[in-house]
């Protein structure tokens, strides 16, 4: 997961407008926030109309892999079209003295590109590898391996990473000159993600433990 | 945030169709999803092409209300055009024995309506109370009120929340029978955000301490 992508310059696309000193392009931000987050926005058009599904992902290299099963509408729908996926990162509320000041820390990721169905069955492993390697780091290697028949039912999309931005946001509220004086507690409330005891499967057998990627599991911090 | 807008039936849209018994259509259980999260992602059509932006929102009754300013390019896509907004929770891993199983336990909303422009100042103030209590409920009685200049520059925009539907998965892994006895671990690792110490504004007086509802911050829970 260190590999990084191409930085490509911002296309008029990836430009970020609104906010535009958030707007970051830097390839390792980029891929810090890919590899951070657990599940991405995938948007598409379909009969003309906006639609938009959360799903799993992975990053390898410069592509991000998407799956599910063959006749999966949004997969089939980004096949040789347009998509944009997002995904993005809460780190905090930001609460100002005013109301109009208000706002959140964050960081997301908006790509643009076409999907790409991966056929060659290598690839197609090696993705579903990073796919459950992304969620549960560790994973793999004690899971049972895929069967050529769960392959087979397994649709793999892969979308380049080159046309993409990130949007962050850090620190504390900007407030009006005028409103600081106000008496109002001002500040930032964090935010994070956190991970509670594992509930074993009620079908395992005591004798097995939680293994410690697990016991101990995090997610790698941009 | 009690009021609950009308159930209407799963649409062609609405329908979910991939994985079709996590479909849920209850008014209730998708209120609460609503209710529960901080920030949607609302996709659009942009010259042809899919858009996805994150931003946050609130419920009031029946409408979604997104914000931003005059000149928001997402904002101003969606008056009169259509939009899809998800809303999407997670709340574990899903861990199984074989790679093919894994999954993750997940509340999501997907609604699909056409942006419409609040222009009535009350019902715009209203919305920007939704907005802040949305995010911090206790905070808009204590936070500096919107100005007449601040108003102006904010654009309002509602979504009907009539034609949604939610997709829920609870529990624990499902397996193949033959995979069973394994011997390797199996469950659930359950997620949840959590909230960090309030980090106050260095602009802040010592003597104003952080009031209740940050210092004891929690979201509704479905």
């Amino acid at each position: 997961m260190s590999e990084q992508s191409n930085a490509g310059p911002p296309t008029p696309l990836t430009t970020v407008r609104r906010s535009a000193k958030r707007g970051v392009y830097d390839r390792a931000v980029i891929d810090a926030i890919l590899d951070e987050g657990l599940v991405c926005h995938v948007a598409f058009v379909h009969e003309g109309k906006p639609c938009l599904i959360p799903t799993a992902y992975a990053r390898n290299g410069g592509w991000l892999y998407l799956h599910g099963a063959q006749k999966n509408r949004m997969l089939q729908a980004i096949c040789g079209q347009a998509a944009c996926v997002t995904v993005t990162l809460l780190d905090g509320l930001v609460l100002a003295r005013s109301a109009f000041h208000h706002s959140v820390n964050y960081r997301s990721v908006v790509l643009y590109g076409e999907g790409e169905e991966v056929r060659d069955a290598s690839e197609k492993m090696r993705a579903m590898e990073r796919l459950v390697e992304h969620i549960v780091p560790g994973r793999w290697a004690e899971a049972r391996q895929p069967t050529d028949d769960e392959l087979n039912a397994t649709l793999i999309v892969r979308i380049s990473t080159d046309e993409c931005s990130a949007k962050v946001r850090t620190g504390p509220p900007i407030d009006d000159e005028e409103d600081l004086s106000l008496g109002v507690w001002a500040g930032v409330l964090p935010m994070d993600r956190t991970w509670g005891e594992p509930l074993p499967d009620d079908l395992l057998p005591p004798a097995i433990p939680a293994p410690p990627y697990v016991a101990n599991y995090s997610r790698p911090k941009g």
